[in-house]
Formats: C-alpha cells, structure tokens, sequence
C-alpha cells in the first residue's frame, strides 16, 4: 500500500465517523458535564476509527516537557524552570497519538470553564450586590486566565501546524445573543450581551486572533507580512451563547472533530505506524 | 542625507544615552514606585534624545484597533467584538513614535504586577492562614491573568518584528533565589524559590518562551522549523528576584532600553520623519 492510499484511507475514515452514534443513551442532556470525562469517551472512539494508531490520554504535561520541545526548537528557548514539578492541567486532559517515530503527538486538549451565575441567580430569585438589590453580577476577570495555559500548550506545539486547543465556555458572562430569564415572580430580566458589564468574550479572543467563535480553528494559519510567514497557533473557543449549558453529545462531536482534524494534519507523519 | 547615514545616526544616538542621568535626584530609591509615572519620564527622555522624532503616550488602546491591525493582516482575522468600547490598559500604557506614513508605531508597553505579601508579613510579625498561625501565604494564581494583555498587544504588533513589552514583577511570588526574613521577635523564616508554594514565576515564562528572565527581548526571535521560519513575541519578564522592590532608577533604564531597542528596529520606518 502506497503512502498515497493509505493517506486517503485516513480521510475516509475520518469522514465515515462524523456523526455521534451509540455512546451516549437517553439521558444525553446531562447537565452536569464534565470535559474529562467526554474526553474519555473522545479517546474510546479514536482507538475505535483507527485501529491501527496507538491513542493515550494524560491529565497533565510537565513544563519540563514544555521546555525540553522549546529547546529542539532552539537551545535559547525553554531554560527557566523554578519549581521543579510544575505541570500544566487542562480540565479535560490530553490525548495523544503515537507516530510513527514512536513519539506521542498531541491530536486534543480541552479545557471547560464556566463565569457567571446570573442566569440561574435569576432563576432561583436570587438578588445580588453589596446590598443584595440588583439583578446581575458585575463580570469578574478570572477568566483572564485561560490564556496561560493556551501559551503553554502553544509553545509546546511551537513545531506542528496544527494546534488542537478547544475552551469550552460556559455561563452569564459568555453570551452571543441578548437573552430574557424569568424571576420567579414573573419579572423579566434581560442579559444584554453587548453590555460591558456582563460579557467577557472580549477577555478571551485574543486567543484566536478574532477569528470566529465555535469554529474548528485546529490547523493553524499562515499568513505573510513583509516577505515572511507568519504562523497562527488559534485556540478554538466554543460557547452555546444563549445562556444554556453543553450537552456531552455536543462536547463530544466538537472534540472528535477537532482530534480528528489533528490525525488528518498528521497524516504521514502516523502513516508507518498505521501499516503495521 | 542618505539613508544609510541617518541610520548610523540613530545608532549613535541610542549608544550614546544608554545611562540614567539627571532625571531622578537623590531620592530615587522611591519604594512607591509608579510604572506610569516611570513612563512618563521614558517618554521625555526620547524626545530629547530624538528631538526629530514625534513621540506619544496612550493610558490604553481600543480592541477595535487590535482588530483593525489584526484584519490589516489578514480578512479573517480581527472579526470579533462584543462589547464595543472594550480596551486593553496596560498599568504603565503605551509610547508610540509617529513613523514617516505619519502612522503611530508602539515604542514601549509597559505592566508592574504584585503577587505576594510574606515578606511585609513576616517583618510585621503577621501570622496567616485560617488559624493564623502559619508563616507564609499559598501563592495565588492571579497574576496569569497578565497572559492576556501580552496576547492582545501580541496581536496589535503581528505585522512588526519587535514586541517591546515590559512586565515588571515584585512581591514574594517571584523570588529567583532563597532569602531569609526576619520576625520582629528575632526568629528568622526562610522562603524557597524553589517552593510551589510560594512560587509563581512558572505561570509567566510562556510568554517568554522560558528564554531568560531580566534580559530585553524587545527583538523578535525567528526560529527555523520544517523549512518555515517561525516568529516569536516575547515579554520581557523582569523580577528583583531577592524581594526587594523595584528602583525607579531600574524601571527607567529598563524601559528607556527596551523602547530605544524599538526605535531602532523601526529604523528606516523613521526616516523621513527625522529629516523634516
């Protein structure tokens, strides 16, 4: 078999498998997801397609880690290192494929943070503010600090064309449409989400250059300026908008599709591996 | 004038004034120090030193004009705004020089973050924690918030091929070697750089490539990969790193460095400018 089929294998299992059939039941619309454990799923359903890769999850990648792929890139990067077992935790893990080197290439990193409780603080009738009269929170900058672990995992990518970070926002302050939530004495209150006040998705895009939202952004850009390239590493940052929570099944397909994308750019870097 | 020769001009300018001279008087070891204030004296210290040269000072910068500089690049880029008056406000804002288009070029951008109070606690003889009877604080995280202005400005300065961004680091969250404090009552504590308890210089290397800290890396680095060359922006993190605080006389020569670095790099982007 020639790199050339088995290359086109890769994409028409990767096109056969779009769909999310049979691992979740009845009760698909749990609420209380958790990244991790789709991310589990994700992983079962990679081994699946492609039988032939080795597949692995991880909780957490040492800095070390991060360095010691900063330094094949150049010797000057990746020197500092001050507590000795740091380490970098996406709330839903790592997985990795094995090439056909040997070596485990990431194909999917998710993280899941949720920011702002004025939705079901409305719901449940609940006033907020210093003297507990107001309908909504001022938005915190906690959020802000999604972009450490972004860079982290960017560098450690630095030498891939791809970079398979999904965010997966949640909450009050990650609306794209004006939304109106009834109090339990049957007032209305309106979430304005152009409203400063409420809205911190502006705190988040310079992750993917403003590039848009709830898209698949997993194969990085080049762009040219001034005779050179320029590569993008987007994180690919996803958000229901309307003040609902993920569903798993949603979660699901949004991570495959993106692992999957990760597999396909890696394509004949996996090819040996794949023959075997 | 040719242009070779205003060149070598502004290189001698900026040899020539490298020291800190006249500006600060004998009560420099300010311990209240003031990144704006510092700022300010920054920017009239190049317009006397490049009197040809128009120089400005901004408190923030819109995103709307990150997305603008963003969208220069490429279409696709810059496309997403939802709260329309949304800013980035670095704590010591922005000097900009006007290049020969008349266009504003960023010189310097400059933060001063503080994490960390054990060592005024300790010499206050201040016991923390839930029963306060512990000596020193557990680190927080929030300083990875400083990620997202370096991403945004990252953004704004895509199509340059410097990044003169400065953060200034002080507080026990950043100590670079082992130091000893003592207690009002004569008992000595020892904080351990090494310590992840205390530690967070970690969560801030990635935006240097864990290149050194204390070290001007206004010049972007290009690295070879694959036969593409890859571009990196890098803060310059800058710590004391023994607990002291920061010398007004110190911040000045850093960012008077950093910002003439730029100038330098624009240089041909200046040109006409200075012949006016």
């Amino acid at each position: 078999m020639t790199n050339k089929h088995q290359s086109s294998r890769l994409t028409s299992q990767h096109k056969k498998s779009q769909g999310v059939v049979g691992i979740f039941g009845a009760k698909a619309h749990i609420h209380d997801t958790s990244v991790g454990k789709v991310s589990d799923l994700v992983l079962k359903r990679l081994q699946a397609d492609f039988p032939h890769l080795s597949f692995r999850y991880r909780t957490h990648i040492d800095k070390a880690e991060i360095n010691q792929a900063l330094q094949r890139m150049d010797q000057k990067l990746g020197n500092t290192l001050f507590v000795a077992d740091s380490n970098i935790k996406p709330d839903g893990g790592i997985i990795e494929v094995k090439d056909r080197q040997n070596t485990w290439r990431v194909v999917l990193i998710s993280e899941a943070k949720f920011q702002g409780k004025d939705i079901e603080n409305i719901q449940n009738g609940k006033l907020v503010g210093k003297n507990s009269n107001k309908d909504l929170m001022l938005a915190g900058n906690a959020i802000e600090r999604a972009h450490k672990n972004i860079a982290e995992f960017a560098n450690y990518m630095l030498g891939e064309s791809y970079f398979p970070y999904v965010l997966f926002l949640e909450g009050s302050n990650f609306l794209t449409r004006t939304i109106t939530v009834k109090r339990p004495d049957g007032r209305k209150v309106t979430l304005d989400y152009t409203s400063g006040f409420l809205n911190r998705l502006d705190r988040l895009t310079a992750a993917n250059y403003g590039m848009s939202i709830n898209t698949n952004l997993c194969e990085n850009k080049f762009i040219k300026n001034q005779g050179r390239m320029i590569m993008l590493q987007a994180a690919s940052i996803f958000t229901p908008g309307n003040g609902k929570r993920w569903k798993e099944t949603e979660m699901f397909r949004i991570m495959l599709d993106i692992a999957k994308t990760s597999v396909r750019v890696l394509g004949n870097d996996l090819l040996s591996t794949v023959t075997k």
